[in-house]
């Protein structure tokens, strides 16, 4: 293990914080890219250095971190999660739709949460890194997210 | 996407952070829904806008944020992660009893921490979420959380 | 439920945060146990009590924690994972080589951000918690990370 480098630091008096709510129109089964909407408020705020979490507000979609690159990473992983979460599984749950069931598995196994560490106003993603709400519902839906950061 | 909307912000002089434990006792391999405790413990210290962070102390229980509305729901569940971890799998370790291997595994898939935004005194979430700790041992145990907030 | 305890608590004047990168030099497909590299980067900033959060910059390993105590543990998480994400299932993605898509999949089901609350200037974990870093790759890697400190 190589030795830590320091990136930033800040005192008292310059740190704040702002939340936010922010809503995502989703499509059917599929990741949508929010890493530009969330840069985008980073700037809005004029953020700099400091701690942005994401925190999606529902059951049946959930936030992840993956491969921006190429499309079919996402293909692969929608794929994955249909059969970790068969929707012609046997479930008690029904009364929503054979599709809710396994949406609410699909979001165990993902999460509903991400914190992302903030330099130079940005998400400090790695180079191929994207933040993806996934809708795991059938239908598209509105989805709401809330953004806090804390920092400069 | 539509725009962002501010819901809160607050400069470096109003900012304070509190930290806590909280036990939970568990009954077997059953989720336990903590949402009421960790927001009465937001009104204890007079909680406004911040940030929430619970972290659950064990590899054998987890932590995640799911539907609150059909108990239907946390039973499939169970039975998904018993699925994708089952008592009856082959493992190495064996030595703390055939339910231990799997509940490691579940804790793996959901994870030991959340982060929440918190607003008006409250963690901010959705109509239907609740946050739960999952106990994945085939006994009940007393369970130790660490909440961590940052705020006004 | 038992009572919360209060453990720290600090006002405006004496918060602060700090952010570096860190680099591990992984194995091949194995879990890394960072706990002592990221408490050692807490001392050296001094730090006392707060919020840490660890941020994995990649897209093929990921951030989990587990178990300490029995390395069969970790031996049959990767055993877990294959089986979740088979090197021989049938993957659109396969550029990068056959390990390369499961890796993707052990990634979302895990995750690459975990905060941990801090008390005495160490990470608040369980007494047989570890933070891993798990290499999902078939070679090791140069794997970077950010820790982000909020506290004082």
């Amino acid at each position: 293990m190589r030795q830590q480098r320091e990136m930033a630091r800040a005192d008292a008096g310059s740190l704040r914080q702002r939340t936010a709510r922010m809503e995502v129109e989703t499509g059917p089964r599929r990741f949508h890219d929010v890493s530009a909407a969330v840069d985008g408020w980073l700037g809005e705020i004029d953020a700099g250095e400091g701690l942005l979490t994401v925190f999606l507000r529902h059951t049946s979609a959930s936030l992840t971190i993956q491969e921006n690159a190429d499309p079919d990473v996402l293909r692969d992983l929608l794929d994955v999660l249909d059969r970790l979460a068969p929707a012609s599984g046997s479930y008690r749950h029904g009364s929503e739709g054979p599709d809710d069931m396994p949406a609410h598995i699909k979001t165990m196994l993902t999460g509903a949460s991400i914190a992302v560490p903030v330099l130079n106003g940005r998400m400090d993603l790695g180079t191929w890194q994207g933040l993806y709400v996934i809708e795991h519902r059938a239908r598209g839906h509105a989805r709401s997210l809330t953004l806090h950061y804390l920092g400069t």
